[in-house]
């Protein structure tokens, strides 16, 4: 297996695979497992702050109805999939970064439909640092975006491993200079970000994020914002907006697990507000930070 | 590896991967190859024939431009692959059956974007025998489809790993009794199906198919049926049909790299013409079985 990997060997790095804690370098799985030939997989990414997952019981939420809307069932009670995060986190002697879990339906003789017995599943758990300088400036100067048509399937609700379309935006970004696409639908709409949920606020103060449907994904983050906002009372709706709006918008930010209300100062090149980081942006930020705090004490 | 396997374990099987071939049970990637976390993988299925492999050199013309579109070259030169195949086929004592190849952009540290410099990429070769009985059986019957709503992404000229939505879709079709699902865009046409180009006979005796474009795959077997169409002055036009001219026409069949021409008697419990194959699929059929025996010979 190591022979394949690209770039440095992460040394000390330890990965979970079906009921096993290995080395990173060893973690494989078979070649016709499903999640490799057929994207037949979800995952979910959450975030380690001072050893802690942010969002637990959110992202198991999120991953528990994933699997269901794919006709799968939890790898294993929620229990113990508690017990092998954080000793996935442990392992990795992390105090900050990043957990990532994936399960496929399980490896198999190749075959399009759903299996009638279902087989044993394949879950994966690796963890890893971040950048976390790289976060802070982001958070503390903004970031610019692009925009893109949205070229995904049509059930962008289920955290599948079908990122191919996010992938390909987020590379012209990068290209364009950026750090985020958002994805713009058939009707001039935005989506979300290949990565992040969006909003902006607009002349009146309020919040604007696109509502849930099979378009978007429903974001931990996004969710947590939304209750942190309306206890402060902040005035949020949830409904689609434009790119027009997007570009005259007030203030503009984005929202995942590895980084909440990240300021996004710039639109295909145009200044969103005065082109800074917005007052009600880092407020945002502010109150999930607060909370998360709160849950973890 | 071979712990994480359901059924039954293939003894003899063997499998290509990066340089070495293996027990199939041995097999495996890195669980941070791109293939298995982001979709980022294309492949390809030819069908062996008399130890022969079908209309190789198109395989590996759309192979290579599948690897273009998402800004990959070939893993090695092409009389160099074409020779792992051969290796792959003899190696399995196969005569009839499927060669699978699957190319991902390799195993690498998880980040969305296009890595700057290509990493090494992930080349699996598997192969195994078809139940040429039921294939023979689908020949002679004809068999049933349903349609479904096309919920694929934007690029399915791209031949991915993305397969969800087409498995999701075969699923249903499988559970109601058919073979196979035709799916339906936006506008009441039908693009394909789910591992399939589709085809109808008109009431003047026209053969139709779907035109290409982003929406459908550009199908091997789908051109090979084309251009001896054309040699045997068969009147054929490509351009897209709905649901309602499908289900009036005189004929209807499907083609794909494991079955050539296969008549479709009934779509969603209807008859197409009298519910037996008809003899246009009939003849498309033998034209394409001695067009790859000439070409084999």
């Amino acid at each position: 297996m190591t022979d394949h990997w690209n770039g440095r060997r992460p040394a000390g790095r330890i990965a979970y695979v079906n009921g096993r804690y290995m080395q990173h370098g060893d973690a494989g799985v078979h070649v016709e497992d499903r999640g490799l030939q057929l994207g037949d997989a979800v995952y979910e990414v959450c975030r380690i702050e001072n050893g802690h997952l942010l969002d637990e019981e959110e992202h198991l939420d999120r991953l528990e109805r994933s699997l269901g809307e794919i006709e799968m069932a939890m790898p294993m009670r929620r229990g113990a999939l508690k017990l092998v995060m954080a000793e996935t986190v442990r392992r990795n002697h992390l105090r900050d970064g990043l957990l990532y879990l994936q399960v496929t339906r399980g490896a198999l003789k190749r075959d399009h439909p759903i299996p009638e017995r279902a087989p044993k599943p394949t879950l994966i758990m690796t963890a890893r640092g971040m950048d976390e300088a790289a976060l802070a400036r982001r958070h503390a100067d903004g970031i610019s975006v692009i925009v893109c048509p949205d070229q995904r399937w049509g059930r962008c609700d289920i955290k599948t491993t079908q990122l191919l379309a996010n992938l390909l935006a987020k590379t012209a970004a990068r290209r364009a200079g950026a750090f985020e696409a958002w994805l713009i639908d058939g009707d001039g709409f935005v989506t979300e970000g290949t990565s992040t949920n969006v909003w902006i606020v607009d002349g009146d103060g309020r919040v604007i994020t696109r509502d849930l449907s099979h378009a978007i994904l429903p974001g931990v983050t996004r969710r947590v914002i939304l209750e942190a906002a309306a206890e402060a009372q902040i005035p949020v709706v949830e409904r689609r907006f434009t790119l027009a709006e997007a570009l005259s918008a007030r203030e503009a930010f984005m929202s995942s697990a590895t980084g909440a209300a990240i300021p996004v100062t710039s639109i295909d090149g145009k200044k969103i507000g005065d082109g800074k980081p917005g007052p009600l942006t880092r407020r945002v930020a502010e109150l999930y930070a607060r909370r998360s705090q709160e849950r973890l004490s």
